[in-house]
């Protein structure tokens, strides 16, 4: 007969892609006992979340819910309610997600139009035009902060783009809900969709979605149906309103778990995480360059949440990574794609991004660089100091 | 500012068709701090957790491993990786679910042929035969557990008509599995999708599923590819299988819980957990007989871990949920589609299946009715005790 031990994880420190540590409260949530999904106190909660999302997403959508599954599946619910088959889709392809989003366009069926970039860097409107040919589009969909390179893309230019080719601005914002400036209505954004276990410090299971009244339209307007029920937004959207009308089974504990990331979210306020997240990030962009480490990306263009640092020659990464991971409990990220083996990718997100990750990183780097041989250029610890005394 | 209340749910009852109280070391597993989902500690856990299922589904399928998300994620996985478009489809539809197999087969392209029956009573292999006219099917497609009607299908009967047929045999295993025997082997099921809230005694959030040999044949040898990217099973299988490929980021807390689900049904028995279901379901069948009310499902159709009741004439079956709730924070289900306001559902299941819940819910629901004036033909507890003692 099958026997299963108990599961008893070690504290790891998660300074990866994500997902992000979970913060306490939120750990604490997840262990509250079950509601029934149609209990009258759990459509309240949803009413809560619902409310908590439009203003993380900074917009007034009507449309503002989390799927039940993790970040693709927000990807893939917006795009198979907004494209029908041989529906021309322009998307910006300069990373692994953004490859990713032109992949399920693909599968849905519709005409992708790619606009290639060099990994590390962010394409710019005029990449985009170029690319568009003059033609028009239904979509334009891109990564706002692309998790494979470290890049975040300027989405209020963006949006400009969309109106020349009358498309609707699709962004993914995975990484950068709750962890740096995203203002839906504002810049314009007609569909979005997130992640929960990244910059909001929840557990990976939902994707918050939102689109807006111009994107509801265009899905009112279809011709063929949707080939998905489970990501029919329709569907979700008539159980997480009003009509209550039976759609699947919430996961209650990970709805819980978001309700209280987004609680800490205003209890800390927006505009103030956005700070912290920007504050730590810029005090380990002066430490790991102080140490003669090269960040893969121009300042100008740089993800907040996750910084994507440069392999120096000769060394092996992913003995660099296991030995952080060995010795310090201590979790960074590899290369994707075509950056296999050629980055590191550092998080500082949500609960994670704290002065002590940032000199913790810093020193357990200086370690593992220096049981291969590589010393660095100078101590990163007074740049650092400096750029928390200057922030 | 937005700001948010701390979410401090009340204990529930919950005998609903789901979800079912978590077990407490289930919540506790919730609990536990991050992993990174390609931690060496993580990637064991899902060994063990795919070892777990194929136990507990009684399969040495390859392909057995949760979705990330819910019953019904599982349900259109399955689905969207079987079918093509313009493949034939024979589907049962004798309740909600079966309905449901139905659209989302027709959702993927599907030529449907719906066989029809009462909902409350079982399909029988004859009457799959009569709708399938002699034809040839892709799947055969049907609900083992019918969480709206209380009806279980007779799996391995089914058998011999999709062998007839030429068939793939999927079967919904939501609200079975851990809760009575299901041999996807030995009754030779092609396809089967289960949920996590029911009889596992787990969060909602993941759906277990699994694939013979033969429908791992038939999906390598689809001609077009699978619509969708997050449900095509082929990537989740190289994230979940030795090649680690990245598909997704697994819900790291859902994959704790439901491994402590699993731990806690083998350290039970699967065989014992059964028994159990059975011998607390026998008890409030004869304690809701003996009371003067009627089972909507003759015995031998009957599913145990959830039961149809008929609401008697004259009462308002949605009052008697709400006193339930409000006096007892005791949670039973109404009826869904066809059967809305004509049956309650009351389930036992995982944790929830105890003797204690039995004789509290005979309790309860003699008080609800009283106080519409329906008064039980007799009390009772004899019957409840006489079914104890013959269990």
């Amino acid at each position: 007969m099958t026997s299963l031990r108990p599961n008893a994880p070690p504290l790891r420190i998660l300074l990866g892609p994500g997902p992000s540590e979970c913060a306490p409260e939120v750990l604490a949530a997840l262990a509250r006992p079950t509601l029934g999904h149609l209990d009258p106190l759990f459509l309240s909660l949803m009413d809560e979340v619902r409310a908590g999302l439009r203003a993380a997403y900074r917009t007034e959508n009507e449309l503002a819910f989390p799927i039940s599954g993790t970040g693709t599946a927000g990807m893939e619910a917006v795009l198979v309610n907004l494209l029908e088959r041989d529906d021309a889709a322009l998307v910006g392809v300069a990373g692994y997600f953004g490859a990713r989003l032109a992949e399920i366009a693909r599968r849905v069926g519709a005409r992708v139009t790619e606009v290639r970039g060099e990994w590390g860097r962010a394409l710019s409107p005029d990449d985009m035009r170029r690319a568009a040919g003059g033609k028009r589009f239904k979509i334009l969909a891109l990564v706002h902060g692309e998790t494979s390179t470290g890049v975040v893309a300027d989405l209020a230019a963006m949006r400009a783009v969309a109106d020349e080719l009358g498309a609707l601005l699709v962004a993914d914002c995975v990484t950068t809900l709750g962890g740096m400036p995203l203002e839906i209505d504002a810049w314009g954004v007609d569909g979005a969709y997130a992640g929960t276990q990244k910059c909001l410090a929840a557990p990976a299971g939902l994707s918050p979605v939102t689109l807006s009244a111009r994107a509801l339209a265009s899905v009112a307007a279809r011709k063929t149906p949707i080939t998905s029920w489970y990501f029919d937004l329709a569907l979700v959207k008539s159980y997480w309103s009003q009509d209550r009308a039976y759609h699947h089974t919430a996961p209650i504990q990970n709805i819980y778990a978001l309700h209280e990331a987004l609680r800490l979210l205003f209890d800390e306020g927006l505009a103030a995480r956005w700070q912290r997240h920007a504050r730590h990030a810029r005090a380990l962009w002066a430490g790991l360059t102080q140490m003669g480490l090269a960040l893969l990306v121009p300042e100008a263009e740089r993800l907040v949440p996750l910084t994507a640092v440069r392999v120096p020659t000769g060394i092996d990464e992913a003995r660099v990574r296991r030995f952080l991971l060995e010795r310090y409990s201590l979790e960074i990220g590899g290369g994707l794609g075509e950056l296999k083996g050629r980055i590191w990718r550092i998080g500082l997100m949500g609960a994670g991004s704290k002065r002590a990750n940032v000199e913790l990183v810093l020193s357990a780097l200086r370690a593992a660089l220096a049981e291969q041989g590589w010393t660095a250029a100078a101590d990163p610890l007074p740049a650092v100091h400096a750029a928390y005394a200057n922030a």
